[in-house]
């Protein structure tokens, strides 16, 4: 499974549409920066590090189009949180060569996950109980995963690890992609709802939990997938240490913390599922876990506390 | 709308249908003890104190039927964790005339309610923001609510409540019935997943946080619906009252804390909504807050803090 690659044969950057796993495992060519840019605004590419891939190769096609600043433009108002985009934007953008630049990127995306589930692992307890929100794994960057990543590595050196993994409503990424993954690479986990979290740390059922990252910012604020800053808090209130999982491009020296970050928000419809027709909601895709609850900080350079 | 209502022609107990809400407004009639295990056990009635109600028209229709120890076991195995259930079978089971002792208590809970109601909206500051989880209203009780009774009382009162539901997943308690009765009441709301109640708090967006109970514990530990500990827990981060409402009866003080309640753990497929056929999920039903995390308990006989 490649969540992000190019197609040379196709002149486009192939995406699994994640909306539509795990009922089906559906691509699709972007060969436009418009294109691109619809994809990252309807989700069918979705996680910081995918997102910065995809946005590095439609900054290229909006280059081979030659029309980079409309191109650029369209990218950069898909979706407001994740530092990645911004980032493999500006790369590409600046770049003399923007395919072989949005390429490099997309292969340090792999490479940095690789290091970062190598560190990661190295501070995991054998047959570590892992709690985790959202998708964090390959579909969330070109390949391996962050968060995911970890409990990968974890698994690979034989440290058995066992995954909580929340549902993470309203959009059920846990539930949807995590529990997919997870299966996929014969890990053994349990689903749980978002409200369970409270009750799991309570009984002492898990050693650790792991997060991915949309932004960190210059304080160490850490800006993920709305329903993280309430695990990082039981964490706290129960002893159990709380891993944030990212690449370095992740990281926002230019954002002095979490108050500065635009929270996305987004349809009320993706909350209102079970709700009677009409009914009002507010749906914020983000929130912010300040930095003296994260224990360390998982990059591909190492575990920074 | 009367969620556990006698119906003398019927020779039985006639409950709202809450499975079918909101899509649709269905009642039915149990005539014998074994029904209505059944319908609390399938949740057509849920919420502590309507399975209270449920369970002492249940204990005299046992009691009819000749068959009082056999109805009363059906209905004590129906469910582990509300204390209403076991108070009401016990009042029933031990009074001359059985009918007339599930009356009362059916009678009792409407006045609590109404009590409840009035303690509860004199704590509410003028047009509080209140955050909100599970359903806790009319269709929790006999009729007007514990948790929605105190936000009722202070809407009827002109106190212009604004009420955030917490959408409650696995059974979505918060989004099918919350909701639902918040429009019939004409209050504003507006549904929220549950992980973003961490933003919530976060942004000062709430005065208040407002549960039911299941069971009070006698060192004031209180068991409720799944979730309730983690915002509880960041009501304190954020010096925001957390309160309690529901009648005496849920006040067990055979139970010294919450370590000691049985926490009912239910059907996975409650929890695998969105994931791959398969899945395995781990989905308990309820959390304990400990007593430290409670501002004040309300209870038709005042506020206790």
């Amino acid at each position: 499974m490649a969540t992000v690659e190019w197609d040379a044969g196709a002149g486009g950057v192939r995406l699994i549409d994640q909306t539509r796993l795990p009922d089906e495992e559906a691509y699709v060519v972007c060969r436009t920066a418009a294109e691109v840019a619809a994809a990252i605004r309807d989700m069918v590419v979705r996680g910081a590090p995918a997102i910065g891939a995809a946005a590095g190769y439609g900054t290229a096609l909006a280059a081979r189009e030659g029309r980079l600043a409309e191109g650029v433009a369209l990218i950069r108002a898909a979706r407001p949180t994740a530092r990645d985009l911004f980032w493999a934007v500006e790369r590409v953008e600046r770049a003399a060569d923007p395919l072989e630049e949005a390429h490099h990127i997309a292969r340090e995306s792999i490479e940095a996950c690789r290091e970062i589930g190598r560190h990661g692992a190295a501070v995991l307890p054998p047959r570590a109980r892992i709690v985790t929100i959202c998708n964090t794994g390959a579909l969330a960057t070109v390949d391996y995963g962050t968060g995911l990543g970890v409990i990968r590595a974890a698994h690979e050196h034989g440290g058995e690890p066992f995954v909580y993994a929340l549902e993470t409503r309203p959009r059920a990424q846990g539930a949807r992609l995590t529990t997919w993954e997870l299966r996929r690479l014969g890990i053994p986990h349990r689903l749980i709802a978002d409200g369970a979290a409270g009750l799991l740390l309570q009984r002492g059922m898990v050693d650790a939990a792991i997060s991915g990252a949309d932004r960190v910012c210059a304080n160490g604020d850490v800006v993920n997938k709305v329903g993280t800053y309430p695990l990082a808090l039981l964490c706290r209130e129960h002893g159990v240490p709380f891993y944030v999982a990212a690449p370095c491009s992740t990281i926002d020296d230019a954002t002095p913390d979490g108050a500065a970050v635009v929270i996305e928000e987004r349809s009320a419809d993706e909350v209102t599922t079970f709700a009677p027709p009409g009914t009002e909601a507010w749906n914020p895709a983000f929130d912010v876990t300040p930095a003296h609850l994260v224990t360390a900080l998982i990059t591909e350079r190492g575990v920074q506390r």
